[in-house]
């Protein structure tokens, strides 16, 4: 192996990993392509950082190294540094075999995952990891190993109760706040269901994000420990803990590319279920048009490679296909809906929001043994009309760290405000989730908690020209114009002449 | 969209393309993901950067940029940017529908080759074109669009005369300098072939790396232009010209995973051709044990590649499978090679040399024309014999640069010399080409010009004990040092007992 030895030249930057520079032409003589691993050897340590070249940031015979790799190296500008071609990982193999379209081995998976969390991959090998799981698919072994691997590489939690509860809604559908009524409604029926969540990415709102407006939800798993034996239900953000860390890096990289290989998509969600030691899951599909899922039979066949992921992790899944083709009650926005979900918990809800959290929360009652089969939605309407549910969600946001007293009408929301009206009488047939989200988050949404939209008119309902549709809600005022342009260009509801059998005229669309 | 005013801090760093860095927390208010790309407005100029994230190198409030990027901008610190999510360019669906299995149109490839020469895709999308590229493969149509691309989006030469005849080797074979004696023989018959040509890799030695110790072989488009329509040959280093740029921006990412995909290997060969205007090209596909193609069905299904593809391009391909189990000729390493391959333009040359070069030779006399189909080897070999073709060389030499008079004893070979010799006896029964040019690389080569390695024995030669087997040349002691370590690590040889039909031990390699 060839080996150089070059004069230290720290740079002042922060790079995140161990990175080094150095000169074309020394990266020539070494046969080192810009973006691969170099081994790095001084008297002291051996260190393998990634190598980018250059022409100008270093001279030939010096090794640039940013902040972390010269940290590592623990040497002062002009010490020597032997540099060779560092061995690649034995992971790079194991990339190369679903590459090639080979079922990966536990052994394989587990070098994978060990060497993303380590940062011993260069992104281009990370990358094409996620691209081949992508085209290449997983089986559910595989899955199940990958799941597996990103538990032990990650924290972990141990509550030493059972059955430990947990639901997941995929996600897809706006407004979708069910969660801080299901919780609640768990935990008053004496269950432990420790449920962590994400904030928004591309929607308005996360249930971290709701949650957030009525209590911390950025614990350690210590304080999500505590609460949950204690309360019985917590509503934590799971990015404040380190779950199934490999998860993020890869999830990263499916952002960029937009896309959602299903393989990732079961192991993601159930890594993060048996990391916090979750035995029973409920995963909730929202189905509909521009849902996440959009045909049943997708629903079903997703639900199905759940529930066996579940046998084989020894964790018992049950899936709810629910209706996702319009948002969730009316509120979209972080503020606004942490506003619903407390109406609701009070008693004074919309329809579709009780009804999606009563049915799962009895769900999750039937699977933790809390009532009879066939009894669970029944047991849980009780708990939420009895104000059960309400006492327990107090509880929650006082051990949160939040104050349980608040009223609802005290929960601040954005002062700006602009009432969208119906430019024509009809049908309302469509309200385009994706748009809904869109509007929002141009309002400020989830970062301004009081931004969002206040739908008042949802699909089927007839409306008349100039009667009230929407209202957004702002903090600022250019982000409520923003959110009007955006409304302007893509309008979010679609209304349809009253004569739906002999249809003249091209459907209006709201703007 | 959602925009944010930012304050420019100028980062004092090159980058190699537009990049800008940005605080978490406003990356977050954008719903922006690190490594994608962010538009930037200033009341002079609209940029499109990738934007990295940060929580220390800058404030919550500021836009870091790069070099590249501020300067693009041309503001001083402290101004004030928008920054708003980049639309992604259109060649991102184009990935995506190769990823998804589907053909490319000819405007897809066009999308994507362009957005690569322009450094419109960060490289998540580069490397997932690229992986996509080698599990879905390309249609002969999709690699003639390829190749047309990276035609069109480099530079090209035109020579107004015909035919130009080119030959290509796909490598893979240590030694392989039979292109110093085809060209000067092709170029003698009065036939025009500007051969550009490549520098080692992985190899000791690159055509280009060899030529380069007789001449110069950075030769600008317009030099190549006049050399050849004046002397007829030239061999001159691509890396010198931008022909094709986007394949080396691709042919990067695959050194990168140590990936070859056929599609991309096709396309970068005719293109580097169609670039300089080649009419009639020959492509050597060198084949046996440890080279690049190991099967004979691989070889010819390769090589029928290459004819339908430059029948779709217009160009007359013709393709020969040689014997690529060993090295060629006796030398390995730059100034080695170019000693040998003068030996036999002189007259002096090793068999297997002579022969390849003569046979490939021949075969484009008869493509050019020069000669009818079935003489042309006889008429190379003539023209080597005859000492024509030495003079050409000559020409060559002198029109790029050379010494025409250089004495081959002149031609200066590193000083510190090492022999190996046969640890047993028996019958030289491998070569391993891999290893071969591993131990040269050590020695130093291609950088140290006269380093590498000069074979005494090849296969099938019985060998005593003791007889010498090599001589490992080097410039330094070190090298030579380290060269004679990876030869104890890795015996390049094989020598086995001379009772071939009944082996009673393990065979022996050479240590």
């Amino acid at each position: 192996m060839k080996t150089l030895t070059l004069k230290l030249k720290p740079l002042d930057m922060e790079t995140g990993r161990s990175i080094v520079v150095l000169h074309e032409d020394d990266a020539a003589l070494l046969g080192h392509v810009a973006g691969d691993r170099l081994k790095l050897v001084t008297p002291e340590v051996t260190l393998v950082a990634v190598g980018n070249t250059t022409r100008r940031l270093v001279q030939q015979g010096e090794l640039g190294a940013f902040v972390e790799a010269n940290k590592s190296l623990g040497l002062r500008a002009g010490s020597n540094v032997t540099v060779s071609l560092a061995v690649r990982p034995k992971s790079v193999e194991a990339i190369k075999k679903k590459m090639a379209g080979q079922e990966l081995t536990a052994d394989d998976i587990g070098s994978i995952i060990q060497d993303i969390v380590a940062d011993n991959l260069t992104s281009t090998e990370t990358t094409a990891f996620v691209v081949s799981q992508y085209i290449r698919g997983m089986t559910l072994d595989e899955v199940k190993f990958l799941t597996e691997r990103m538990v032990d590489t990650g924290e972990t939690l141990t509550l030493d109760v059972k059955p430990v509860l947990d639901v997941h809604s995929i996600g897809g559908v706006p407004g979708n706040k069910y969660a801080l009524i299901a919780v609640p409604i768990v935990a008053a029926a004496g269950l432990t269901i420790p449920k962590t969540s994400s904030r928004a990415i591309t929607s308005a709102a996360g249930t971290a994000d709701v949650m957030e407006v009525l209590a911390n939800v950025t614990l350690s798993l210590e304080e999500i420990r505590k609460i949950a034996l204690k309360v019985g239900g917590v509503l934590a953000w799971g990015g404040a803990v380190k779950l199934a860390p490999a998860d993020d890096i890869i999830i990263q990289i499916e952002r960029l590319l937009r896309i959602d290989p299903k393989s990732q998509l079961l192991a993601s969600v159930m890594a993060k279920k048996v990391a916090v030691g979750t035995d029973h899951v409920l995963i909730d599909i929202p189905t509909g048009l521009g849902a996440k899922v959009e045909k049943m039979e997708d629903a079903h066949s997703l639900a199905h490679d759940f529930i066996e992921l579940g046998h084989k992790l020894n964790v018992q899944v049950e899936a709810a296909v629910t209706y996702g083709g319009q948002p969730v009650g009316y509120a979209i926005g972080p503020a606004l809906e942490a506003k619903e979900a407390m109406e609701t918990l009070l008693g004074n809800g919309p329809n579709s929001l009780i009804e999606k959290s009563t049915s799962l929360a009895g769900i999750m009652l039937e699977l933790g043994g809390a009532t009879s089969p066939g009894l669970g939605k029944q047991m849980a309407t009780e708990i939420l009309r009895s104000g059960k549910a309400y006492q327990k969600m107090k509880e929650i946001i006082a051990a949160q760290g939040g104050n349980p007293d608040v009223k609802v009408s005290d929960i601040p929301i954005g002062s700006k405000k602009e009432v969208v009206p119906a430019p024509i009488s009809g049908y309302m047939t469509r309200i385009y989730n994706e748009r809904i989200n869109e509007i929002a988050r141009a309002a400020g949404a989830p970062h301004d908690k009081g931004a969002g939209i206040k739908l008042i008119v949802k699909n089927g309902r007839k409306v008349e020209k100039d009667e009230p549709l929407l209202e957004i809600y702002a903090e600022h005022e250019n982000r409520l114009e923003e959110a009007l342009s955006v409304l302007k260009e893509k309008p979010p509801m679609k209304i349809e002449g009253m004569l739906l059998e002999k249809i003249t005229h091209r459907p209006l669309e709201l703007a």
